[in-house]
């Protein structure tokens, strides 16, 4: 099955502790039951729990640009792979790095054989993101962020003018949409668009029944 | 046993994934050998580990002045205490934070029934903490730090004078010693000066012989 | 005449180039007419016009902790006296600085010759604030800040309170009431309470007739 | 004549308050009496009063994304115009932004008829920085940084890989030599690997004779 679905899990009440295992554990069995390919990245301190726990992989949501030695607070790469993860978000818009920082963080997650998604906030900071050379860019165009519109609502333009972009920069970089996701609809057409997966949190998190917005969810990967 | 060590771990290699859960666990048995209250900071990511495999305490290196919600990224108190932790360092040197951070720092601290210390670089500012209220201030004087000098052939003064002038805006804000400590003599020292104990990170993490430094350090308490 | 009126320029459209140099002539004009002592502090672009054609005090709106060197882009206090500030703001909400930046910045101004105004959200850091030994307290009572609630119907312990703290700290230092402060009677009642004087902004900056407010301001003073 | 001379001022003893007029105005004269383009970029408080004495441009060092408003102490792109500068550095090393500011940052300065330099520390951030189309990326090769070694003396496709990396993902960016000048001969150099001109700092302002550098300088110049 193409198409990949990475849950952010944020800092909510509903993903720290017992309750972050226990969604990483329903993703898990989602994931299992449909074949479809589910992230989840959850806060530093769940990431080992979870790792333990599950099959799917597990993400760090933020790494520092530091190196091992005096750093009292800060978050190490090494740490965040130790505890379990597999990949990690860069650039989060509630995390935003400098560039520097952002480059750095690339290929110190190339380094450590971990996955980076730099998330981004437009179609010209995509294409400077994407010449850093990451895994994955997630685009999160503002007319879809808090709007209620969702992508499949949207103008078809905004996701697929940013993924040519990205791809005319470089094309080994795959794209994610970050915003207006709610339902396997919503997958299906970011996927149509030329995106291959997306990126969300409250959506699934906030919902009453998670299972059942996960379900939802996979129906629009292929 | 009166008398406190606090070992800070940094983000060294040696304080990273399994070998942070091992010197956890050797300061955990120096502690249950000798009586002594010894602590221990690890990273984010490892504190869910030792919390589980050891009895002494565990503390966070930092937490971020956010609550439940979208901060991805950051360091959630709650997540903090849901991992273990009892306590926290605050605005350690190498993180330090805003004033009106370090006083929600501590409000939120307590009110989730954990310690707080707060460290400062000098007199004037360690009186500014006291005036928060935090449990305890962790004072590194200038003078002590990378100088090679330790607390017990400095000038008395510099300690106990700190000592007093915190106890004099807040009697009941406890004090350690956060420089200048590498010996047995020094923690004795410390404490003579009117400290209720020290905190310490590479004298430790760095030795060859960390079990031996950690015995040695402990014969300076009551 | 005792009592100060301390104007935070801010950013505002209003209080840019021309227009900063004209509020500040505006200043001036109602000091000398009344002999109130108003204080302005404009954006650093600003100091040196304003400097060179007003009486009345200019003050920076903040001073980075750095030193004569490479520090492309920050604020060094000695250009900020050297344009002509005689005074500077320090940890305004809108500039939270770290607790030793605070400290730092204070020493720095009073070395230099120039009068500190550090601002503070609660009682708490009121106290920590003025154990740093700065010049000025500026409090700004949450209960006060946008509530639409002025100083003069407040319950007066909110602002006496912070007064009585402040001064059992530290005597020498004094306080303003830097929220609230809309009229004269705000001015007033704000000097009834114990301050020595009012830090405000937009109530003069934003007013369609910036005299007359002025003018109203100043009847408060004694 | 072609090529380009900015001159950063950064935070010097020699390039604060009265000294920093001076030197602009030996500038001024040098650019002159030679028809070199030379450009000064000051400090905020000393823009308005150097842009007033001398007739060649003057620069920000930097500019903060905010808006006409409450931003207590931070830099008002239109604050920074008004005071007579027509261009901006923008991510000095000493000043790393973000991703999405420097975005903001260009378009910013663009919208006002300013003149925009991002600065960059290797090739790939180079050509990020170039995807968002500022005027310059002034490129400081870490092979040349504090190494002693000239540009003149380098391995030449340091810089001309850098232009010619720049160039593809945005041909109208123009390229600085931001690392590696003290001479002439090194502004000679650096024009002829593909840059339009050199950022530098202390070679000149520390200078025991800076008028005698300065015509050294430009002598690179074509």
């Amino acid at each position: 099955m193409d198409g990949l679905i990475v849950l952010n899990y944020k800092t909510y009440d509903e993903t720290t502790g017992d309750k972050a295992v226990a969604l990483a554990k329903l993703c898990d069995s989602v994931s299992r039951e449909t074949g479809a390919k589910i992230i989840v990245a959850p806060q530093f301190t769940d990431i080992y729990r979870i790792s333990r726990e599950v099959s799917i992989p597990v993400y760090g949501q933020h790494i520092d640009d530091i190196k091992y030695g005096g750093n009292t607070g800060s978050i190490l790469p090494e740490a965040v792979k130790a505890a379990g993860a597999s990949g990690c978000l860069l650039n989060h818009s509630e995390k935003r790095l400098k560039l520097a920082e952002i480059d750095a963080g690339i290929q110190k997650l190339r380094s450590m054989g971990m996955v980076s998604i730099v998330c981004t906030n437009n179609v010209a900071v995509s294409v400077a993101a994407a010449a850093l050379g990451p895994d994955y860019v997630a685009i999160e165009p503002p007319e879809l962020i808090g709007s209620g519109i969702s992508v499949a609502q949207a103008k078809p333009e905004i996701v697929s003018g940013s993924v040519a972009a990205v791809k005319k920069v470089n094309p080994n970089v795959r794209v994610l949409c970050g915003a207006g996701i709610a339902k396997g609809d919503d997958v299906k057409k970011a996927l149509d668009l030329g995106t291959e997966g997306v990126l969300l949190a409250s959506g699934v998190i906030k919902a009453k029944d998670q299972r059942a917005v996960l379900l939802d969810l996979v129906k629009g990967l292929r």
